[in-house]
């Protein structure tokens, strides 16, 4: 398993009348989970579009709202990675409120797809090999 | 059951780089379903909160990714209503593209919370009544 | 002069913990006038850029918020365009509450670019020629 | 003058399909700008709401865009105070890209509400005494 923290704070912007982080940015804040996950790898998300010509569309969300955030609340987004990406590619994310109590659980699921032909193709090796080292240890 | 139509066109700020409208955008879409599926039951949501203190906060949402949308199209919002609202009530959501291809399909959970107490309540009685003719006509 | 109406709602999404139509939203506000507006005289600004390879992008963009929307508003966005677009086209926009008060003017300008070279083109002709009519009646 | 730097990445959920950081998504910016400018004062804005009763709704925004952001870039939110905030408060700001180049220029005026009253009031004093060495040092 391959685990990344990353922390954003709520902008008031996102914020909505309840005073709550309005539940429809939360996936904006998987999306900055995932990029700097494969950032923490040492790869660029827009390198994979505009290097290897792969792009990688979201295909399912499920998310799980616990407990609401709040303005400006500095909040942790926890990524895991808990299976090797293959057809698809999962990322289990936790969103931690700064007292680390977990507010919302989520599970984002996409395909790997080829720029040019638009057709879906398999995790790229280099994505692989750079993962292999975090699940082999667990053994 | 209860089904309503509602159409909403892709505007250029909710597209991506991608020429996609943006995964995330998504839940607002199921947002403006919800909101005039009850607004066609004779209810405004504006009223659940400021007329009966209570709020509808989303606890659980599901979304399949099944084709995208682009920019501009006028894209139809069906939401359904299955089961009678009791303690939490469930839309079930289609996005239909102009050429009745449905490219998304979400089920969102809502919880009724009290606005002066924050705890859970029932379905409001005069939401369960303005259902009740549309399911027992199914009988 | 040519001027045109479109009604927009406030959405959840939209609002922020004042309560009030985020300021940050009403660009989208705008860019929705702005294309209907064109829409409404014959045109889809889609066609722009995917048949006429001319896209337009904002140069600049003032603003003044005299009173606060709030959720569920009906607003109006009345565009108008004051001068014909020549170098260069702006839009002039009012959003009206539904009492009918004016609470946003706003001004936007943007260029007309070639997608392919990147560079600076003045108005389409079919655009020009469809406004004329307008503005020729006024004298 | 005061003036403060702080940095932020352009997002996918902010692009559009032109590629670009989306016109729309700038005020976004230019709020983390000065609420970040009035952290490094050593406030939080939040404080500003919740404890002084204080709000500043924004009531005027001029933005020139010079040239496009892009998906991923690290930009860098320059506010400056040039002027003391009285019955008013001004933000100017430059976005300026990885290399340095200035894409776009902004300033946005607020004023100080009571929440309780809503009635303008001028700057708190603890702001302006904070301000105040900043100044001086000028002179």
């Amino acid at each position: 398993m391959y685990t990344f923290d990353f922390h954003k704070r709520v902008r008031y912007a996102e914020t909505d009348k309840m005073g709550y982080l309005y539940y429809g940015n939360y996936p904006k804040y998987f999306e900055i989970g995932r990029v700097e996950t494969i950032r923490s790898l040492g790869f660029d998300y827009k390198d994979f579009e505009d290097v290897h010509g792969i792009m990688l569309p979201v295909v399912g969300l499920e998310v799980k709202y616990l407990e609401p955030a709040y303005y400006d609340d500095l909040l942790t987004i926890r990524s895991s990675l808990q299976t090797m990406p293959g057809k698809m590619i999962s990322f289990h994310h936790e969103i931690l409120r700064p007292d680390g109590v977990i507010i919302n659980k989520a599970t984002v699921k996409l395909f790997f797809v080829d720029v040019q032909t638009n057709k879906r193709v398999s995790a790229p090796t280099f994505m692989v090999d750079a993962l292999k080292s975090h699940f082999d240890q667990e053994n």
